[in-house]
């Protein structure tokens, strides 16, 4: 199968590894903005060739759309106007209610899948990529009655090669649970990086001091704007939904610790120590 | 030399084996109020014997204090009635001031030093103990100039066995510092998990859907209270502050949404990514 992967990146790349180990590619054209990636994932054998979006588009069957979801919002609607019947799309977006929309009344909409695969970095670009990256995870499938069965078997097919497991539910869901469990763990991370870099300006004590548990909580605070803000921006009502929550929940700490009510403060955290069940089931 | 360790938990294990492997520790003594962690300690080979209190630090050259920080605090002037001058303590707890000042006017003051290993995980009892745990990791010494000089060679020499960087501070420095780099990611850790359990009531889509970001930043969530509320208590007053901030850099994300200045959160953004030319140095 021939595949143009749309943004070379640290998704892009990392399903071009994988899809090429499993022998799903047989050649795999890259477009991307940056000619930087471009040669980069050329110089990786990550992409078999560069191309621009029509060319790549027209030579491919499977047209993977891995850039920010402000871009791929954009982007869909001009890729779908270019495939055929007999081609199929698929992106790899943070959210979907916006990106489904924007599509829903495009001719050519069944020819699109709606992916969210539930794995990332803090990295980007071609050279964080990683071929295993997405074994394990789940794969997130949007909407799927709204895409041609033979379009829905084949990314059913590129998840499960990736070795995900999937997940079907419609796109105003995935971005209500998306809030929770991933975009609500960005913010705190960057508010926490704040507040350190706010309160502790001895940046060689943080250096100095900063144990795995604060690097391990403030990990995705190095993920970027580029990427994070058209996601909060896309997922804004549900974000702020579980934003407000969660500083209602910090409140309780506070609340607990000014008044000295250590017993109020121990059931808040025997409450959160229950994640623990969840988690590592 | 023989070694007594009071609390056979993850800390005090991790030292355990640590320093038998470094030729260190001839013998070692168990004392924990739990029969269960003895048993567990003696059948990984963590202690050579159980001990009661007295017997125990009779028969010892070194004694290492790895009980939560309330136990700490109330068992130390215990154990300094207790040892002659030939003899050392030291503690590992994550507080610092709390301590130091429970014994001030101790006679046998000198004999103790503050040490404060910096590593921990969500883990406890002896069989979460590791060997290499503390390897790389900074280890914190408290007041130097209040421990006699015999003393503080024998814990310098333990921590540089432990694989540690020493770093020497105050003890109200050391409770400021940790507040803003370790304590307050335990919060938030914990206000994390609580919103997440509170929100998303379904738990298997939690489990499903959890990503590694969600897992890494919501890791400390699992951290026990009869460890943390009396770390909390004791630093109460640093804690609150940097809480107090936390908040705030939390409402800044909620603003710049609420306002749809993504210009602002872009900025917000782009500025906790700073923490990454610090951790990564």
């Amino acid at each position: 199968m021939k595949i143009s992967i749309i943004g070379v990146g640290l998704i892009g790349g990392s399903m071009a590894l994988k899809l090429r180990t499993k022998g799903i590619a047989d050649f795999i054209y890259g477009i991307d903005q940056s000619e930087k990636h471009l040669t980069e994932a050329l110089d990786l054998n990550i992409i078999d060739e560069k191309a621009d979006l029509e060319s790549g588009i027209k030579s491919s069957d499977l047209i993977i759309l891995a850039v920010p979801v402000d871009a791929a919002k954009k982007l869909l609607p001009k890729v779908l106007d270019l495939v055929s019947e007999h081609q199929t799309v698929m992106d790899a977006g943070s959210t979907k209610s916006g990106i489904v929309n924007a599509v829903k009344d495009h001719p050519n909409r069944a020819r699109f899948v709606a992916f969210h695969p539930m794995w990332g970095t803090e990295d980007n670009g071609p050279k964080s990529a990683v071929s295993e990256s997405f074994s394990g995870k789940a794969g997130v499938i949007c909407n799927r009655e709204e895409s041609a069965p033979d379009a829905l078997r084949l990314v059913e097919r590129i998840a499960e090669s990736l070795d995900m497991h999937l997940i079907y539910m419609n796109a105003e869901s995935h971005d209500v649970h998306t809030a929770y469990i991933s975009h609500i763990s960005h913010i705190t991370s960057y508010a926490l990086a704040n507040t350190v870099l706010e309160k502790e300006r001895e940046e060689e004590t943080i250096f100095q001091l900063a144990s795995s548990g604060f690097s391990s909580t403030v990990r995705l605070a190095k993920s970027h704007p580029e990427m994070w803000v058209p996601i909060f921006r896309q997922n804004k009502e549900n974000v702020l939904d579980v934003l407000n929550e969660h500083i209602s929940q910090l409140r309780k700490f506070k609340s607990a610790l000014e008044k000295e009510n250590f017993e109020y403060l121990g059931e808040l955290i025997a409450n959160a120590n229950k994640i623990r069940g969840i988690l590592d089931k």
